[in-house]
């Protein structure tokens, strides 16, 4: 059993054994009742410590993966647990590819950053902090709004972008996924209609087939929306609302450029329609770049600390005019009691002690590293970028000799999972454009992928 | 500057100076720009030494309520926050009274534990565990229907309650509240009309009255919901669900009785009515006692541990077939990316480790003690007591010898706020029935205020 152990990684060794355990079991459909090889024998053949294998072999024990029979050593858990774990994942198994140990492959079109990249240190002093401070953090409800400390912090990171509001327009939400559903259900209602980008950001799309919202697409170009078409759209549908993610851009990973913001605020404007605009990857770009929230105060904007911080503490927020946030906030109480009073704390802590600010530092410069060496990886394999990102976690792209079939036949052969090729179009149109997540694109399974493609003939020569 | 400390309480003496300290200003309307009293002579003046109220002021400083002026000392912030933190509050304030520092006065009508009952150390403990040791907790998205290993707990401990079900049809909510919204809003359409127990739960009627189903009440009878009426509700209007609070009934603070229980599954079978039983009380009782999920398993049972544990961590449970449990997965998903990960990895160490079972045996020896002693208060103050509760939080309770508008007052004059009259009612009608928390009750406020009642003159005689 060899396992694929990283000792420059931040993350610590026996967490990195257990994923490779879990890894192990579900690529070689290990049976139940099943004995793992000893200890002793893990650990010599991946030149590891004998304790490091058992503490993560007792830690799959308390997660229910494997039992511990006396005399026998470890043993694979009854199926039914094992089945679960996977069927679990079918969710971000198919539209928002996730990191993790679920799956061997490596997540080429993930949407956030790889798990190896994550920085524990300042998260679990934050953690212990206000476990050991803040009796009302541990235990009540969180306000309405969210907790006045970590709106206020908000707020302050707000005027970097320009955009300059006060603390009673943030509305704290359990991540930028709570906030798009208050959004949806508050102020759209079945059978309205909305302006979509295309390709854009799935969970979007699903939210608002949920909610009976229709949506028209308009085609992302480098530069933003086609402002064309979306003129055409609106003076034919009179839609609702535009749903915009403006900077990095999922999947494209592009961002607005300050003409088409302008000439798509006058659009919107003249017509009345809704503008929410999705932020959530500001914090990986270093520049300010023109926010539509901040050229015009009626847009809508959401924002999350989801794809830098931690998808698990689930804090993201909503910035609009009063009267909407406080209805948003009055649908976020009854129908959830507000968000996690505990992680809006430790996200106070960590954006008032500086720490959040240096980490997205850290991870914007090991972005743009990772973006020029990947640029370069799909130039050399001949593939065709969509606009040349210049920060963020996304490239899209397609090869320009291998067709979709092959390029598909390519990545399983290298143990590269990409994204579903229907994932971003609002109507489940395939495509051969890919999303490529740049902080894994340098993994060597990547890059073997990436050469393999290159080699292939060209199909129509 | 008298502050209320109680050296006996669980919480730090820091946090209650915090508390006290919020408590203060808001009684006192204390303006903006005020210096507060110096640290050494708060500290003199409260027994306390000044290094706790040093500490104290500075928490307050981060919070937002205090500026510290070199030169000056502490002085109150800008109004802008104080009265944000304030307003803020609307929501708890109405419905669901919350105990907590931003009201002076006693909550004898709140619907959790009061701050002083909460413990720290087992919960504090895990949460240092889980930020040391479990990195998906830390920064990933948790599975679509929960962290296997905390359905695998959440199963195991209802099997105590003979609700046998395997883990499949366990899923994990962010509290009962997204239990209860799920399931409002994936097997339900505005327009169709549910029965709703009456009184009952404020919080229900809200969100029932959000997604436009219309209610019909059931009187609730100190053993459950009065069946002669649910029938004719049932044959006359063919309601789509049932929603029951069995145990515990908030505000009655009764329990279903088996011949109800069976009564009532026989009428909704019939009928073919959806039953959602909302059992977040249910850890505060020592018997099992019969609940309805255990005699009918289509029955889609509600639970949650922010009543015992903790209202931050927000992890509560939905129980129901595998093919509702799939679509509530999908909705919870596509509305929020699931829960918090690492609040169910804190919450999955407590019930594995047996933190959680010895907290609630505590907490149900100390109500059972505090119950009693109620009881005895409400007797000697001539209150009817509505059926006797015999566990939980709750008793529902009238004064015989003052009318409503002197209850009110009385309560005012001795620092007691009671629940709104109008809060537990479906359609806002206003009863002289309070709720009362026997864990607030025992305060020398209560003592005082029941013994006030008491010695008004009878209205009618």
């Amino acid at each position: 059993m060899e396992l694929r152990i990283d000792r420059q990684a931040l993350v610590p060794v026996v967490q990195q054994i257990v994923d490779a355990l879990v890894c192990w079991l579900h690529c070689n459909e290990v049976a139940p009742g099943v004995r793992l090889p000893a200890v002793r024998q893990i650990a010599r053949i991946n030149l590891l410590s004998q304790s490091c294998v058992l503490q993560a072999c007792e830690r799959l024990v308390v997660q229910g993966v494997l039992e511990s029979r006396k005399g026998v050593g470890f043993v694979v858990a009854t199926r039914e647990l094992a089945v679960q774990v996977r069927q679990d994942d079918w969710w971000l198994q198919d539209a928002e590819l996730k990191p993790g140990p679920a799956s061997c492959e490596l997540q080429l079109g993930c949407g956030g950053l790889p798990e190896s990249w994550r920085e524990t240190d300042d998260l679990s002093y934050a953690i212990r902090q206000v476990s050991r401070t803040d009796m009302a953090g541990l235990f009540n409800y969180s306000t309405s709004l969210g907790l006045p400390a970590l709106r206020q912090q908000i707020r302050k990171s707000l005027e970097k972008l320009d955009i300059n509001v006060d603390d009673s327009r943030v509305l704290t939400t359990a991540g930028a996924s709570q906030g798009l559903d208050l959004i949806v259900r508050t102020l759209l209602k079945p059978g309205d209609c909305v302006v979509v980008e295309s390709p854009g950001y799935p969970m979007l799309f699903d939210l608002l087939r949920l909610h009976g919202v229709s949506m028209l697409e308009v085609p992302r170009t480098p530069h933003g929306p086609d402002v064309c078409v979306l003129e055409t759209l609106l003076l034919k549908h009179r839609p609702r609302g535009l749903f915009i993610n403006s900077f990095h851009h999922n999947p494209t990973g592009c961002s607005l450029v300050p003409m088409v913001a302008q000439r798509l605020l006058q659009l919107t404007k003249q017509n009345d329609v809704l503008v929410i605009e999705d932020d959530v990857y500001a914090d990986l770009h270093s520049g300010t770049g023109t926010r539509l929230a901040a050229l015009d105060d009626s847009v809508i904007y959401v924002g999350s600390y989801s794809k830098t911080l931690s998808s698990s503490l689930r804090v993201g927020f909503v910035v609009a005019g009063a009267e909407v946030i406080s209805r948003l906030a009055e649908v976020k109480m009854i129908s959830s009691m507000g968000a996690s009073r505990f992680c809006e704390s430790v996200m106070t802590c960590l954006l008032a002690n500086g720490a959040y600010r240096k980490l997205v530092q850290r991870q914007r410069q090991r972005l743009n590293t990772d973006r020029q060496a990947t640029l370069q990886l799909l130039e050399d394999a001949g593939w065709e970028v969509f606009g040349k990102p210049v920060a963020g976690l996304f490239i899209w792209a397609r090869s320009r000799t291998s067709d979709c079939a092959q390029v598909q036949a390519e990545a399983r052969r290298h143990g590269v999972l990409l994204s579903s090729a229907t994932a971003f179009s609002p109507v489940g149109e395939a495509t051969d454009w890919q999303r490529i997540n740049v902080a894994c694109a340098r993994d060597p399974r990547a890059r073997a992928f990436f050469r393999a493609t290159a080699s292939n003939r060209p199909q129509a020569f």
